[in-house]
């Protein structure tokens, strides 16, 4: 039997819908991202060669457990203790025969799941491995997971990264690399993003793509799914899971190994087949996934789907209190494909009146001297507006009389509309300046006028997933 | 005499080379950005209903003039004194009426430049300013330049904005728009870009575009040029100099209204005639600009032509750290129209023999115990190759061995060769650990492979320039 085949065999046992043992397996995948009882395996000697296990990843792991998780926890070295306890969740940092014994001793003291951390299985160990999981009914997250999973919400770290933990948010990612998972991971944590469940998939021996994405469509805090993928075992499984999900909570995607000369290092780093990338657009558009080039814009559209309502159109309003800054905003949205809204005269006239200063063409320049005040009265009334489908606020800092405190007016007006406004402080500091004022209100913002476009482009894309 | 005309002659008259008054009004420009002593003109009493000019912004300017500004400076408040003393240069903060009052008094008195930072001129007042000017041979930037010139070098800095000071360098900025202008000020200042002169353009009312270029050209302190336009009043002549100047020191600009929607604003913003895109991209071509599309890109763009040579081919080299992003960096790098280099056997060969655990196809995956010697090995024969024009470094911290420490090897393998090395620490906080290192070494860093490789287009795009 190849490890191929015990594979597929387990998935088709456990996740077929007409399957009986599918409510119990499934519970104990949620085991996985939210247990309330963990314990670390690991050696405080064993030193591989090649491969992660070492006494530090060890104490790293077990510092972070420490350090964040809520509920019990217990730390086994293996060099001082010959037995295990039970607990929802086991795990495992030691080479792969050290792992194989462990797992095999944690299955028997009742363990349910298994975050099997190192890796460098090779296929006979990996077949033993999954053939004792199908017998004791634990179900197995890796090998070479690297960082495993990350739950801020219960404090699940077991990362060995010492302070990279996210906040507790709602956007879910799945990384199928371990180097981009922690840079992602880094990412989220840098910039403030709020995390629901962070899975770094490994070699999926065992759980896979499908199986997360199924415990994330069930799971009440996801609430978008970011995904970093270089291919697809069984794509046709993903189109048709992901199609259903899709309508419910956003996908976004990172594919890597793109080109083909891209696709040949991808196979020889997960194994993967990366296939002709024209195949995954096709099956992406299908599923109603969105696709994203680059890390920076997979967590800039997450933000976008996970804070505001999808786009019903594509005509946007820029209001702004910088002129230059708002042309670069109009050449942006053009070049995703939006439109600029034409106002009504109704909407021309009402601002007009209470603000003669301001030259009401879209993008509306508001002049510098622009305070929460008029922000507020403009942005209402273009919100109101029946020829607005979204609207870009630029709100500068330098060169202008905004203070970050201004921003607050944003989001209790944005609050009375269902049209999507993101908000552009633009540049470096006053970035940072604005975004400490708005991080956790439902207004994502971003640093460039383009970044802002792009973020409204998904918007409208997700409200074509949403009506097809 | 239209403002319009008057302008123009001055233009040909100060500077058409074969005038004998050239060398004087070019030395009266250098002290726009290189003045020795500089009068600072404000009110402590006068507020514009419409307009800049205040008590605030006075102080302000004059609070950075004293903070930063390296020679002699003396403020004169026209509500207590009614005489000015010579300097180099005069910085104006007044309403219209006032500034020329006092402009001609400067002029009276010795001044050879003024920065007029305030706006809102009438055509007539614009005239007389000019008049003057052209009778006292004083060249005058603005008016409505909002912050005028920074000159880190020499601490001249006339903004308004506390603290927007970036640090001294080698990169030389024009902008036509306050708004965008601050915002790259910003962006400069907080990622620690060395400046060289930071210029304001404002109106143009007598000092234009192709002055200043002229002006950088000279300037041994500058050596790459980022402009941000929104039109242009002499195409022909911007292309001609560009030209000429763009063998000797890059040129990149981004331009704003590209869109006929954005066009329109501009046209209302800075009475810019933007003209048909397309006739720009020819015209930059011609010119050997290198054209980005936003702010980041901007800036990217410079800091590689700052610091790394230009690529004389497509072929690329990934040494990185990790897998997943050598991937990323592979889609990268053909999507922006390089090429994967293919390493010659000799290569290879030396590389399997010291490293054999290392999987040596491009990208490189040196696997994630890769310390300095490792990366310096490696990243000196790839260098080395004859197939090889310029390498992507991707060196992660997190769920890597690497230590922002080794980042310093970089410098000292990349100075052996002439081919441009860009560097990777993917991530946001990996990002500062270590451009923290390499950030005054010839090294740039890029936090996403996607930004590093438009860098490396850059370059490439550069020796065409250069080879043309």
């Amino acid at each position: 039997m190849t490890n191929e085949k015990s594979n597929n065999e387990i998935h088709n046992m456990n996740f077929q819908p007409e399957n009986e043992n599918i409510v119990e397996p499934k519970q104990r995948i949620k085991l996985i991202f939210e247990p309330r009882s963990v314990i670390l395996i690991g050696s405080s000697k064993i030193i591989e060669e090649v491969g992660m296990a070492s006494p530090e990843l060890f104490q790293n792991i077990a510092a972070n457990m420490k350090k964040y998780f809520k509920f019990d926890f217990q730390v086994i070295d293996i060099e001082k203790m010959k037995t295990v306890p039970s607990a929802d969740l086991a795990i495992i940092v030691l080479p792969p025969k050290e792992s194989l014994v462990w797992a095999e001793l944690t299955m028997e003291a009742g363990v349910q799941a298994i975050i099997q951390i190192t890796g460098g299985f090779e296929a006979k160990i990996k077949e033993q491995y999954l053939a004792l999981a199908m017998k004791h009914h634990v179900r197995v997250l890796g090998p070479n997971t690297i960082m495993g999973i990350v739950n801020p919400s219960l404090g699940l770290n077991t990362t060995f990264e010492p302070d990279l933990m996210p906040k507790s948010g709602n956007i879910s990612v799945i990384s199928q690399s371990g180097g981009v998972g922690a840079a992602l991971l880094d990412w989220a944590t840098f910039y403030r993003i709020g995390i629901g469940k962070f899975i770094f998939m490994g070699d999926k021996m065992d759980i896979d793509d499908i199986n997360v994405l199924d415990y994330l469509a069930q799971d009440p805090e996801t609430e978008v799914i970011a995904i970093y993928m270089e291919g697809l075992r069984d794509g046709r499984r993903f189109v048709k899971m992901a199609k259903e999900i899709s309508k419910k909570k956003p996908i976004v995607v990172l594919k890597g190994g793109v080109t083909s000369e891209s696709a040949r290092r991808a196979l020889s780093h997960t194994g993967s087949i990366a296939g002709s990338d024209d195949i995954f657009d096709a099956a992406f558009k299908e599923a109603g996934v969105i696709r994203v080039r680059d890390i920076e814009e997979l967590f800039n559209a997450a933000l976008a789907l996970c804070k505001q309502p999808s786009m019903a159109g594509k005509r946007v309003a820029v209001v702004s209190n910088v002129g230059g800054p708002a042309i670069l905003a109009a050449d942006a949205l053009v070049h995703e494909g939006l439109e600029l809204a034409h106002l009504t005269d109704h909407t021309k006239n009402i601002i007009k009146e209470r603000y003669p200063g301001v030259d009401i063409i879209n993008p509306i320049d508001m002049i510098a001297d622009a305070r929460a005040e008029r922000f507020g009265f403009i942005l209402e009334h273009v919100l109101n507006d029946t020829n607005v489908d979204g609207v870009m606020v630029i709100n500068m800092l330098k060169s202008c009389f905004f203070q970050p405190e201004d921003a607050k007016v944003l989001p209790e007006v944005v609050e009375k509309f269902n049209k999507p406004v993101v908000d552009v402080p633009v540049g470096a500091e006053d970035f940072q300046l604005v975004t400490n004022l708005l991080i956790d209100t439902p207004i994502p913002t971003y640093d460039l006028p383009d970044k802002a476009a792009k973020a409204l482009r998904v918007l409208y894309e997700y409200s074509l997933v949403l009506g097809s």
